[in-house]
């Protein structure tokens, strides 16, 4: 198994990576591609006493920013570590790449480098929300429009991604909807009900509200990116503004400062449960080879984690399962636009 | 100032409406028309030893129930204690209407009965998130999908709310969306972005991304209804899941109750603040007198301090305002169909 880390990019990019990817490789027994600036890598590698003479080191002089128009990684920036990267995956010189770069670059790029799996529409970014039982949730953000057949694969994916990867036998699929009622949503959501609900593939367990996601509801949760983004980062929030809030009184004073030791250690460990970084990256389901996402802001622990996650889904089999099982979905009636 | 308050229909009524009406009663002049089964709240008021000698009590015979089709209000259920309570307000028999009752249905009976402010497109449901500064949301929910028109008059209506009820000189007013750059989000997003900057009668400051909410980015929050469903649901869910992880913690062993003996005050305090009851109801903004929308799940507490906020929205001259300012924004380009 060669693992490509695509080390440019994200928000402490290169350092985080190749700390991330020396620590994955002293855990797993995959080889290593790390692609970007070379002399920062071994610069890095040197300042924190890391040995990388075992890892392949790939130099690209460019890289994509957060800000850079996702077709750049294809146009203007073809040089870049997250295409070089994108580039040798679909070569076969490696078989999974991890990157914590533009989200809507990797996605572009994977799509039209690496291309999607024969039948997929679209691929969708799979991000695994960590609540009291792993939610899949796709689209996470890549498509802000989707329609009712996209929606449709993105529950087949899904299905197959959770039996694959975290051996539930018949995942729960759930449509996140503002009510629990068939009638609810949008056109979009009402036509996506009535045929999530007759397809025999899937184990449809209706329309999902917000409020319930946390609470075991569903495995793999579908809807547009636009709204799944909104669902992710309301929670993000939300989580760091109770941390906030329980810092706050444990500062207080004497009496809460002994309160807050404590309870630390299991409230530490509670709270990582709910961090997203201890869950890895975000695989974009659909591509041809396992792609994976990981957050912007990822650490090394969080890249190490990734790297973990490609492995495991590498060699899952989901990517051959999903091409087996893939069909084209026709809206019953009337249907959304593109 | 005479409040109507549609004491039937939420998960808790009548009981903990008659309980809010009377409590409020205690801390304010208003007077109070309670509308629902009347020897059912009067059967209460026996029990809890309530005087309710100085309300009036209005029999309404039938309810909308959480279920039931919106325009159930002014079809089969017109007799029904929120369909009462909106036309005597309409009719001038009260200055403000509160209920907890069915979302759709209050929304299209105030559209319908009561009636919108001249000029306004669509009302929309104004609820206020309980984060470091309050963040005004609309709508809440009840327009599932929007135009960029239905958006630009919401700004307007949210602004002037914001001025007359918390006194805030020039609300921030932000567009909610999947990222801080003018081209993100769908059409609606991006045109309304454009419409929103070329407005001098509000202080635009941009598209707020959801984790951003919670840290005091803006004091007016505009979204298509699906999406603020979402946002405020996906709070309430990572709020709750958060509280049910501390209650784990602390009552893990001898040592982590001690510990929650030292913070429970503090602790309780703050994560109240952080509780939409403290916050009372939502105006339904764009009617043309005030109806409030208090939480299906109100308790007595919820139910005062919607009532609280009735009272001063009613007399904040909010209305006033909205009919004076509101204008029709046209699309500059394409613009979304409604």
């Amino acid at each position: 198994m060669r693992i490509i880390v695509d080390c440019m990019g994200g928000d402490n990019a290169p350092r985080e990576l190749v700390r991330g990817a020396y620590a994955a490789s002293l855990e797993n027994s995959a080889s290593f591609i790390l692609v970007g600036d070379s002399a920062e890598i071994q610069r890095i590698a040197r300042e924190d006493g890391l040995d990388l003479s075992h890892f392949d080191i790939i130099d690209a002089s460019e890289t994509v920013f957060m800000d850079d128009d996702p077709l750049t990684v294809i146009k203007a920036k073809s040089n870049s570590s997250m295409a070089v990267s994108l580039r040798m995956l679909a070569a076969g010189e490696g078989d999974a790449v991890v990157s914590t770069g533009n989200t809507g670059a990797l996605f572009t790029g994977a799509t039209l480098i690496v291309r999607k799996i024969k039948g997929i529409r679209r691929p969708a970014i799979a991000g695994l929300l960590p609540m009291e039982c792993p939610v899949l949730l796709l689209d996470s953000g890549a498509n802000v429009s989707v329609t009712e057949e996209y929606l449709c694969q993105f529950a087949v994916m899904g299905s197959i991604y959770m039996q694959k990867n975290f051996g539930i036998r018949s995942p729960r699929v759930g449509l996140l909807n503002n009510g629990a009622e068939s009638c609810k949503g949008t056109p979009l959501q009402q036509n996506t009900y009535k045929m999530l609900a007759a397809m025999p593939e899937i184990n449809f367990v209706g329309n999902v509200e917000a409020d319930k996601v946390p609470f075991n509801a569903c495995d793999v949760l579908v809807c547009d990116g636009f709204t799944g983004n909104i669902l992710l980062k309301s929670m993000e929030g939300m989580g760091r503004l109770v941390k906030k809030t329980l810092k706050k009184v444990f500062y207080a004073n004497a009496v809460t400062k002994l309160s807050a030791l404590g309870v630390k250690k299991n409230l530490g460990a509670e709270l990582s449960r709910l961090d997203s970084s201890e869950l890895g990256g975000a695989p974009i389901l659909g591509i041809s080879k396992p792609v994976i996402k990981a957050h912007g802001s990822s650490d090394a622990k969080a890249v190490k984690n990734a790297v973990k996650q490609a492995i495991f889904y590498a060699s899952s089999g989901t990517i051959v399962n999903i091409a087996k099982e893939i069909k084209v979905y026709v809206p019953t009636e009337g249907g959304t636009a593109n």
